[in-house]
Order: structure tokens, then sequence, then C-alpha cells
């Protein structure tokens, strides 16, 4: 309820159009309807475009198939994540448009033509970050940005990241994905000057301690601007790229 | 080195206006002084406006020093972090300009007008946080950006911040600084559709382990849209927050 | 044995009824069946309307059917937490009025009706905490109390916890599971002064290490009235909910 | 705002008594001045014997002292935790009845008679353990909570804590602190059916590793009715144990 | 070789019934051979009554079988721990005499009959901890121990314990096994003058961490006379319980 | 109160020798004056030639010296640990017969002479490990037991340790002192079928984590008849081996 | 390409042999192709001998299979590690000559005859650290590497390792394997003056935790000569102790 | 005792000069004064050109005065690490040539020439890591390797290592100090086949934890040729490298 409708129910009111206790009631609601709502709406409601995210853990096929025929009124995309197969083997019953993507274990539907945006880079260091990244990927590319990819470029081996510098200098973020030692992130943000998402993986064994080693890594980075989300996280590092790509574009 | 000044070198060789062995030498640095370096540079030159950056935990107030000294040949601004009262009292000998900033102990100098742009939020959850959250304000600064800020508004008073919703949807980018539980970010970014850099402090006792609470708070947010930094890293916030809130701007 | 009953026996002795072996043979075993006992018994008894408790992890289905067998002969309530359905199969067979709640794992056998009085309030922040919130919500109605519930409440989404704050209001005490960042009891308890019992879960990834995070943020919490219980642990949270919900009511 | 006032305000808007403009306008601020507001100062208003409470640590003695000055406006009593003698020294200077407590570092300010109800029974481990009991004593008391106490009876002089069992029977709820390996809790629990608030302590060295091992045990409690609070925390659990005690009495 | 082997041998170098070459020959494989396999030996050997004990995790059945073939040719008893099933039934394929333990997984192979001498006292706090106190008492029996047994003795129903007083005056040594808070050892030290062995267990949920939690509290113990083994360690703990018990016994 | 005792009470009370409101009175007190009480007394008492304990650390020189006042109206000996030399200066003004050893910061008091039994060997692995080996010699000696030693054995220069033995061999039980990688109690206890009392203590730097890597190894080792206290806990170490030396001899 | 074949390139422009476009294009890859390639080359291009390495966890046998068809079309040997069964059926249907170790689920392939020079030892604690152990060996053989081996001589039976001194003193560099308390390094770089590598593996149980007991073990070693590689990590450990075995070899 | 000594004694033996009893008698001593002895002396004996080395933490000075006193009777170099400056000053008192490094806290004595050999390189990520570094540097150069270096290569800014690939190629061995995230031992050893030895230091602030992000980055680096030692333990890196490094050299 903006100001212009708030000030449409008052005069509804002293003109007597609407009663004093009908005004009283939508008035009560009004912090979520109207006002809470339209922020939380702004944050949530996940404007033409953005999709609307389940998160499939720990939820039955049944139960994920019910909320997306819920959330499926609107026309927006759907993304849900860390779907097994069976769920999406029960959600492509009623919903044949939805794809599976099994290494990142990710269901999208698309509503319609989505114009793609900004320039998102998604690196991963090695071959089995891969999923990760991949969520990632699919996240940004739901929510409307353009993403290019760098992948299997670890520092091990650091003429296959020079050789590719120019993609690093055309992105307007970049969102890098490693396990193991995860240095990858630091190396990056010492040749680019954007902002780096870094997403530690749970690639590793022994002291990598699933993810933790490399968490570390990228907390720790003698190379300014980088920020880190959680292990394995890719929709976090999509998501949040793309809040950063859509800064000065036209949504 | 662009193609363009290769393709002149060559021709130049071709034309024996530059000797082989000339051509030799500038080629052999030329992933330093140019390919490379010109990357590098990119990001470490530091264009007007920027700060050069010491971080002076470990070095001596002389060797601090030395450093600025070497550094002031440049116009640029200079920011100090970690910088102790009898650093700032050798620094202020020879550069009487400099200004210290006890609460967060960083060295600021400015060098000329600077014109202010875009707008990052810094918040605190408590007032012991704000060394933390003035590191990430005056880095922000320093670097040419214009801050606003909300202190104080934990979770544990709602009310606070809600009153304050105004300013979160003002700014483009958001950093959230809290220690203890580290809860705020979530509440932030449940709030405000804005990329959030959440930098959790020190700031507890027992069970915080320094920072650890709420580090871990910070990234297992169920609210989408947060990024952290390592803990006390107020300089790495107001250094990603930067990045950020320059894309689409006139710089 | 209470002093009256202890001076009796003494009497007795002087009288001559009671032997002086007997007497010696009845004190030695005083202080448990009796001082220690009643004490313990205070505790364990059980009065009407409290259940009996097993914890059936690491217990085989003829054990725990066994114990229940024997416990039945009172006519307690009886509440088995972490009971497999394989459990629950073999218990139905003896006691068909077992109900299991496969969502909980906790069988409840009621016997006869039971007044429920007080009002705790349990609250979960994500619908995968649901597990442990109806752990404390079958242990404390087993116990006697009334229990009103406030689902999918977390902090991302302030507006669904500010449209309910009159639950908390008229709660006596409050349960408040969750996981991941485990922030709402902090948002709770600066909302209602009313003592408020944490519950962190498992529910997370990466750096929840298994419910660590939610545990850290709620010692942590700066809003003061919070105190803790294991992770995953309903049964406790319920229990203890229990003893305060009953301070002033006529049990 | 309760519903009389907001119906009031609907028909002064009727009556043409407030403006539209007016109304828009006071209803705009409606969660924070009125109903959100009212909860939170419910929460935080600190009612007639309740005590304003400060965290000193990281304050200097003119912060404390300034705050105190500030707060004390209202005539409630003031509790400040984690006061050095530096501020206490501070302090007094303004408000010579303030009283400093050496052991626990407490400041406290009584403002008038305050009648003392209920009854909390805290108890402590070992004598090591006093500046922690302290603290929630003079909590609960400065709250208006009759404290009786029983110390020094850990767990490995059994005797100690049998010889006193009628002390946990006439208390309505039992604060335990407990440093080393912290099993005082469990014992405790065992013995009395009263809500038990357990405070691990940092006392200890080796493995003790600054109260994580009490911390744990008091977690992991095999006995019902334990709820734990942070390390150290001698605060919160007079606080939550002033929530429970005051249930059913005539505040 | 031992003293008198070597002067046999000297003496038969001297009269040349041993040449210079084959006496070096055998003095330089004397310490593994002679003085130092003996003390090994005195170590290792395994004197009439003890067990040779094999740790079978990570060993196949067939492996399992091969060493006790070999090593049956001694007549000592055998002490297997942590066999499957699977080897179990490989082994008493062979050795039908072989008693297989299922809830300790331990099997034992008896050799004639075998003095069991001194008293070793194993006690459990839960009736989960019994797995791992089974261990130690097959181990203390298969080495020649008399064991008696205490089991579910908690510190939450501290009456069990007190009851049983006199099993702990009678006995040489004591084990104590607890999961979960762990603070049985420390209540059983506290009464009982006798070395305790206290023995984690990895039962619990939680914060218990695998044993974690029950090994600090026990490392941390403020009562003395507590000594600690690896959790789950019920081998380690009736082997140390044996080394002791037997001091001062007739073997 | 022994069954003697007890019959002859009631015998009096039969006889009327004792009123039954006084027999009612002393009964009452039973259990911690006598069964109780007697079974701890046996624990605490402290026969001749046992020392009493003090832990100073957290007490202040005054307090020590009250304590040390009201203990020494018995004869015994008195062993105070970690005791500053603050603390030794303010004990020796009433008590100049106490020893403080400072490299251990133990006082030791000694009443007439005293017969030291048995044989217990204290080892350590390196220099620095030697505070923590004497607070250890010293709790053992004070408690009448015969004690020899070896220093710097460390398993980098086995030579060393295998020169010595005879001390191992001679030894009823043994104690093993080590920090850093804490390996010397595993080839000891290979070498000597004793029980071994492991003492990890807190020398190293880096991932010694003040003795956690010592006490891990000496939990972890595979070698049988270790077990381990506290990190730097030589009093506990030197308590245990005491109960276990003791066993057998005439005391 | 080096300093001559760049002059070469030169003069070859110079001359019109190579056109500046062509010179160009040749330029500009120079880095990857060429001084940067050819490093890493020489570190990657695995000269004749040494073989390419997959880890395969986390690859599907089918990419496996098609990584080495690519592979092989070099001559070099193979090796890929952590390869499960599956992989193994898959890859020998192309490469029969293709060899699989069950232990260390290692396979290799092997083209030609090799020279196996200098003299690694491989030694392991206990026979449950083979798997490890085995793939160091596999890894060094294919390396081109002279192993021996010496196993089962943990260091709870020292005279198994002294018995074998001999085998120390031959080595170049000594590769140790050790789960449980990690030990043995120290011993072995105590009695060999040879460049250890220390290899942690996760046998053990309780609070080895998967290896860490282990590896601080090693890490805090107090013999000089140690250097460590992650938990389980026997390609690592080969891999190193290859590079030195070689120096000062013909290869 | 070699075999000729061996020989001789025997002959003795036999021809009657030595008697049986005294052969015995030197015999059983044999393991330590000659055999074993020799084994560890060849370790230990620390030929000309090694240093002696004292590690003077947790010593005196006087303490280390004393033992260098000892020590000099030989005439080999010198090595004292962490060395106060009081230590140097008590040392200097005697040994006027002494050296000392502030920043390292190492003193070296230097007897005589020596020749120094091999080529060990020692790098460092940042400022902070020198002392570390110098640590290793000095073990390195008294134990007579000759050391070159490479200071301030850190990951963040690649084109400074890259300008310095030469002096990679030209060791034999590499150890790479750093802190904060560690990367730069995975990037080295990604460029040069050579081993490299990893220094984690404690530089470094928050999650770095004293040094454990670095320490797990080396230990999961997917670079392989890396080994790594304890944090902070420049000493250890160049004793190991000093090993490696002195291979196929006439020594």
């Amino acid at each position: 309820m903006n100001p212009e409708r708030l000030k449409q129910l008052l005069e509804d009111v002293k003109n007597g159009e609407v009663s004093i206790d009908e005004a009283v009631s939508r008035l009560k609601s009004l912090p979520y309807e109207d006002l809470g709502f339209a922020k939380v709406d702004y944050h949530r409601q996940l404007r033409r475009g953005f999709p609307e995210v389940i998160f499939c853990e720990g939820k039955t096929p049944s139960e994920v198939s019910a909320i997306i025929e819920k959330l499926q009124k609107s026309e927006n995309n759907l993304l849900a994540t860390r779907a097994s197969v069976e769920i999406y083997e029960q959600v492509k019953k009623k919903f044949p448009q939805a794809q599976w993507y099994p290494r990142s274990r990710v269901i999208v539907m698309r509503n319609g033509n989505q114009k793609r945006i900004g320039n998102i880079l998604v690196m991963s260091a090695g071959t089995s970050d891969l999923p990760v990244a991949e969520e990632a990927i699919l996240t940004a590319e739901t929510m409307g940005n353009k993403v290019t990819t760098l992948f299997d470029v670890g520092v091990a081996g650091l003429h296959r990241l020079l050789a590719n510098l120019q993609l690093l200098q055309e992105a307007k973020v970049i969102v890098v994905v490693a396990g193991m030692e995860g240095a990858l992130p630091s190396v990056v943000a010492g040749l680019a000057d954007k902002p780096v998402i870094a997403v530690p993986t749970s690639v590793g064994y022994g002291t990598s301690f699933g993810g933790i080693s490399a968490l570390l890594t990228m907390l720790n980075s003698c190379a300014a601007g980088i920020s880190v989300v959680n292990i394995d996280n890719g929709f976090g590092a999509g998501y949040v790229a793309s809040l950063i790509n859509k800064i000065g574009e036209q949504v």
C-alpha cells in the first residue's frame, strides 16, 4: 500500500465509502500486505525475470511438486536447487517444461523469453567444482543475467588462467568456485579490479575438511575485492552476483 | 603492450629503426612491463581517487613512514590501517596533513578534493562494532564513495532497524558489521534487495570465539544476497563495497 | 521415609514391635527407599500426566517393547523419542493405542484424558526444522501442557513474524527451533519478555557444521532471556518448557 | 496504537478533525511509534524494579558514566556488568550511591526499596566459579528476585551437595555455575524437578578450553530439565532465572 | 639371549667351538633376538593367561583367520576386537571353540582353565554404553582378571549409584564407561579412593561430537584419581586395568 | 556409622538411653556424617602421609594462606599447586617450613618423617617438560611414594631411552611427560609392561595447539597400557600413579 | 621460446621471411606456448618415465576412460589414483595392459621398459596403512624410482624397526606412512639423516579424527628433517620423494 | 663398536686377554655405546659444517649460555633459535663472536670458513613473513648451503613472481614462506618442478587462526611436489631443505 492508496482509503473513509471497521481491518494488516509486504515483496516477489527459488533438500518429491504448483500461478521463472532425480520425475509429470541439470541437481522452469543483461563471469578451479559452478550459472541465468564461463583454471597451472585474462576484464562481477586449497580467488582478484564472489566447495579429502580449507583461504585472501559465501553455495553466489550485475543496467 | 604497439615494434624492426637486440630486450620484459604489468597495473595502479593502502600490523613506525614517503610521490589518497598511535606520531612529523582515527586506528591522507559518488550504507549492530565499521567507512570514503551510516540497530531491538528502512532502500550496497551472534545481515538482506557485505567482528566473549560465531551466522544465512569477509576486516568490506558502488557511476 | 515414619519405626523398636535387626535392615536401605528415593522419585516418579520417556536410539525394537511393557504397569502417559518405524511396528503389536509421528519419530501413548494447562509457544524458523519442533510439541503436550505453534517465521522474512506478535505475548514460555544461522531466538527474545528456550537444529550444509552455527548464534545472542539446549534436542526443550510453564499453575 | 486509538483517528478523519495528510503521516510512522514500538517497549521499557543494564566491556570510563547519567533520569535500578575499577571510580564521582563488587566486576545502583519475590537458588561447583555466580546473583537481586546460594558443592564431593537437598527443593528455579568438567547441573537436575539454568565458566586449564568442556557437558546432560547460557554469562543466567521466577508471582 | 647364553657363547669362542666370524654374526643380531627381543617379548610375549590381541577393523575375514591360525600355535588365550559377524563366521570354521559377543563384536578363544585374580569393577552410565563396557570386561577377563560390573548408574539418578557403594569399595581398580556428558567418573572418583580408568563413548548426538564431550569432561575432572583412554576404547581400558589389578597378586 | 554403631544406637533407643527425638536427629544426618560421609571421608580424609592439596590458580595470597592455616591443624603433609611467588611469600611468613619449587610453582609442607614406598618412574621427553614432571614428582613424593626419574629421553634420540631400559623394568608404574608431538608414551609402553600414565604438556608452538597435539597422540597410541590425564596436569598424574603404586604395599 | 629463437624470429621478420601479422600472432601466444608454457610444460609435460596422473574421485568411469584415451597418444606411463573397480573395468576394455591395485585403488599403465633409479624407502607403521603406502610406492615406481619397503614397524614394537636400520641408511629419501598416533616419522628422523616425507593416514577411531591426530604429531615432531603431506596423500608423498630422489641422478 | 672392534674383543676373549665376565659386561652395553649409538651419532654427531641447534624458548639466558659453553668445546657452527635479546646479551659476554638477528631472533656462531654448496631458494609472500623466512635462511646457511631469496611475491600480485621465474628454475629446492591464505606454494609448485617446502606463518588475523588457514591451504594444494612443516617453523624448513640440497653434492 503506497501513500497514494493509503490516501485513497482515508478519503473513502471520509466520504463514507468505506466503513471505519473495514478501514481498521485493512489498516491492521497493512504492515504485511502493504508497507512491510511491499518491502519483502520487493525482495521476495521476484519481479519479472527473477526466479522463485525452492531449496529441495529435506523435502519430499510431492512437497516440492505442491510448492511449485502454488508458485506457478504467477508467470515467473522458477529455480529449484538440490533436487534429486526423484523430485524431478515427480515435477515433470505436471510441468513437462521443467528442465533438470543432473550435475548441479537444479530444476529450472522458464516462462517466455527473458532478456539477459550485464556480464557475470563464473570460473572454476577444477572439474570437480563444476556442480557448484553450474548451480551459480543457472541461478544467475534464470535471474536474467548474461553469464560467461572459464573452467579448470586452477592455480597449479597458471598459464591456463593467464591465457584468458580478457574474459576477466570484460566481466562486471566474477564468481570464482574452488575446492581443495581454494587459492584461485586470490589470484583472480589480483588480476581484475572487479568484485569477486568466492565459493568454496567441499571437493578434496583429508585436511580439506569438507571445504573449510578453501573457505579459510578465501576469507584470508591478501587480495582485496573478495567476499565469500557458504561452502558449496552456488545459488548464493549466483544470487549476489546477479544483484551486483544488475546495478546500472536497464532492468 | 597492445597489438598495435607490438605491430609497430615489429615494423620498426623490419625497417631497421629498432635493432634486434633492442627488440629482444623490450620483448623479454613485455609480460611485466606491458601486457602482464598493464593488467596488474590496471588492478594496482590505483587510479585517481583510489587510496594506496598500507597494512601496518607488524611494521615499525619508521617502516610505515618510509613506505608512505615513497608512495606519496604520487598524488593519490592514502590509507594506512591498523596503525598504532606510535606509527601515527612518526608519520605526522613528515606528513602533518595525515589524520588518525583512534577508534579504528586508521591513518588517512587526502590530496585535494575528491568527488564522492554512489551510496554505500554502513550499518553496525552494537556500539562495540564501531571500530570495524569506521575502518569500512574510511576505506570507502577515501576510495571516493558517498557513505551513509546506521549504528546500534542490533536484532534484539528490531524497532530501531524498522524505523530506518528508508536508508536501506536508498543504498546501492550495504555493509553490515556485527559481532556476538551476528544476526543483523540476515535481517537486513531480508528487508532490502541490495548486495549485503557482512563483516563479523571479534566482539563478544565465551563461545563467540573471537568472531567465529558471527562469521558462521553470516555464512549460513537463510537470506539470499549476503557475502562475507574476514573477521574484523572493515577494510575488505569497504573495498568490495566500493567496487560494487562504482558500477554504473561516472568515475 | 519422612520424619514421622522414622519416629514411628524408632517407637516400634522401643516397644519391641520391630526387632533391632529388622530396624537396622530397614534403616540401611533408607537413603534409597526413602529420603534419597523420595527425592529422586519426586523427580522421576512421574506424577499423573507426566510421561515416562524412552530414548530409543541404540535400542532394538524388542528392547524398547520390553521396556514399555514394564513401564506401562503404571497408568502414566508414555513418550518414546527417536523411534524408528521398525520399533513402532513392534510396539503397536502389544500396544495398539500407541501413536507414531513419522516426522519426529516419536511414539506417544496416552492413558485417559489429560488436562492441558498454561501456554507454551513452539516456533520454528523453517519447514526443515519441523521434526525437532514436533518432538518439542509432543513432549510438552504429553507432559500436560497447552501448546500453540508458529512455523516458518525465519528472520529473512520478518513480516511473517511481526504479523504474529500476539502469539508471543500470550505465551508463558517460548520454544524457538532454528537451524542454519539460528537467528530467530534473538529476534523473538527482543520482542517478548518471556523465557525463550532456543533449540538449534542440524538443518543446513557447509559451515552450518550440523547445527554448531545455530548453537553458537543462540549462545551468543545479544538479547537477554535466552537459554539453549543441545542440537536437535526437541525433547529437552519441551521438558524444560514444561517445567517453566507449570509454575504457578494448578497441577 | 491499539485498535481503539486507530478507530479514533479514523473517526477524526471522517469528522474532518484530522486532515488526510496528517493521518497519512501518523499512519506511516505507526509501526514504530505504536504497535511495533509498544511491543518492543514492553520488552525494553524496564518496568519498576527491573534494572537497566550496561555491558561495560569495550567502553571507556567516561562513556559508561555518560550512559548512566542518561539512564538515571528514570528512577530504575541499574546494573553495569564487566566494569573495571577505573570505570567504577569514574562512576562514583557522580553517583556516590553506586556499589561495585570487585569479584564479579558489577556496579549496582539501587533506587529506593525493592520487594524481592520468589526464590532463585544460585549454586557453584568451586570457589573459582564465584565471580560468575556473583554476577548471576546481583542480576537476579537487582531485578527484584529473592536469591539463596549454595557454593563449593562440586560433584567430586557429593556429600556436600546431598547435605543441602532442602535448598534445591525450596527453589523455584536453580542457576548452576560450574567450570572444569561442569558436571554439577546434571546431578542437580537429577535431584530436583525444577528448571535448571546451567552456566559454564572458563575456570580450568588445558582441555577445559576456556569453558568449552563445561559447556559441552551441560548441553549433553543425560538429565532432563537443563538449559544453558554462554560461558561466563552470569548476567544471562540471572536474567532468564528472573523471568522464570516471576511467573505466578504478584509483581 | 640371556647372560647365561651369552656367557656360553663366549666360552664356546674361547674353547674354539664357535669361530670368531660365527660369533660376530650371532652377536650382531643379538639386540633383536636376545636382549631387545626379550624386553619387547616381556611386553609382548603374552605370558600364560594373557591374550594375544587382534584389532580386526580393516582386515578381511580370511586375513583375521590366517593371523589366528598362526598365533594359535601357542596355547594362549586369544582376543579379537571389532570383529564383524563375517569375520566370526570365517573364524569358527577352523576354531569352533571361538566365542563371539555381538554387542561388543569381540571374539574370544580360551585355552584351558584360567585362574582369575584381583577385582576390577567395570561400570557404565547408560545402557547404550554397554558395547564398550563389554569390550573392557572381555579384555580384562581374558587377561585373567576377576571382573565385577555395575551398569546404568548415570549421574542423573544418583540413588542407583549410592546404593552400590560397596562394589566400589571392594574393587582394586575401576573402569567407568560413559557417553553423552560423561560425568560418572568424576562422581565415582569422588566416592572411591581407587584408580579410575575413564572411557568416553561415542554415545550421544549433537554436541556430543562422537564422544568428544565425554572425553573432555573426563580430562577436566575436578576429582583426582582419574586417567582416560581413547573414545570407545574398551580394550585399552581393560588392558590398563589388568596391568594395575595384577600388581601385588600372585600371577 | 557402621552397622555396629547403628545397632548400638537402636539398642540405646530400646533401652531408653537415647530419646527418640535425639535418635531421629542423629539418623537424619546419618547419610552425611556416617554412611555417606564415611565413604567420602575414606576418599577425602587423607590418611597419614597423604597430602592435603590446594589448587592456587585464581586464589589470592591471603586466601591460600588462610586455607593452609585451617588445614594445618591436622598434621598432614600439604601440597599447593600453581602457587605464584607472591603466594609463597605470604605463606612462608606463617609457615617458615614451607618449601617452594619455582619451576613447578609447587609449595610443599612436610610434617615429620615419611616412609616412601614402591617405585614410580617419572620420565620427560624434553627439558621444557620439566615443570610438569616436577609437579608429578612432588605430588607423588608428598603422598609417600618413592620416585625415580629419567629426563630428556625424547623419541628423536632413542639411544638415550634404550640406555635406560633398566629403570623402566624396575618401576611399578611409569609417568611419561611429553609436549610437542608427545610420542614418548607409545615407545615406553611398547618397552615396559607397566601401567603408563601419559601427561601431555603445552610445550610447543604452531600446531601443537597448547598441548592438543600431544594429547591426541597419547589417546591414539597403538601401544596398549597407556591412560592419559589433562594437559599439564602433573598433579593428576602423580596422584593416579600414587594410587597404583600403593597397591600391594604396606601403607 | 628462448632468446635465440626469439632473435631468430625477429631476424625472420626483418628479412621478410615471416610476415608481421604472423609474428604478432606467434608472439601473442608466446607466454603460453613458449616461455610460460615451457616452464609449466617442464613441470607438466611429464618427461619419459614420468606418469601422467588422473585423480579419479568424482569422475565417472567413462570420463576417466576418455581422459586416458586422450593422454595415451603420448607414450608416457600413466597413473590413475582413487580408481574404483567400475572405473578399472571400463578402462581395461580399451587398455587391456592397464593394471589395477585394489588395495590402493590405483591404475597403472606402463609403456615399455623403464629404468628405475635412486632409492626411496617407503615405510608403514601398521598393516592398515598399506593402502596409502601402496599409492606412494606405485607413484614413485611409475615415475621411475627404485623403491624399497619396510612395513608394520610401528613404535609400539621398536625392535622391528631397529632390526632394519640398514634399510634406512641405504635410502636417499624416506616416506613414512602412519595412522593412529603417527609417531613413526619422529623415530625414523631421529635414526636417519635423510629427508623424511611423513604421510598421516585416516586409520584409527575416536580421537584420531580421521587422521588429524597423526597429522599433528608429524607437524610437531621434535626430530628435524620431517615434512608432511595431506592425510592419506600417498600420491603426494611419492611425487615429492621422486623429485628429491632424482636429484644428482642421471635421468 | 664396529665389526672390527667386535672381532678384536672376541679374539681377546679367545686369547684370554679379556675375561669372559668382562666381555659379557662390555657386550651388554654394546647396543648403546656402539651399534645403536653409532647410528644415532651418525644422525646427531653433527659433522663439520652442520650447526648444533638450541631451541631457546622456555630456557633462561643462563641456561642457554651454559648449553652453548658445553657445546662449543667442539668446533662446530652453532644455531640458537627463538632467542630473546636477553639471551643474546648473556651469550655475547662469553662469546663475543655470536651474532644475533633480531627479526628472526636467531643467534649464529660461525667457526672458521664454511663452503656453501647447492642452491636453496627461500621465498616469502609478504613482508610480515620475513622473520620466519630469515630463520629458514640462517638455518640453511649455517648448515653450509648456498641460499638465494625472493621476497614479497604474494599471489595477489603475480607479475612480481612471474618476473623472477629464473630464480625458481635455478634452485635445487625451494622453501616458500607464507601467512594469511598461504597460496604461494601452490603457484610456485605449478611453475617449478622442484621439491617445495611450504612454511605456513602465523601472520594474519581473524580466520587465519594463527596460521591454520595457511597450513590447510598448503596441505590441500592441488599442485604436486609440496610438503609442509609446522606453522612458523623456519628452522624445520631450512633443515629439510638442507638435507635435500646436499643430495648429490660433494660435502
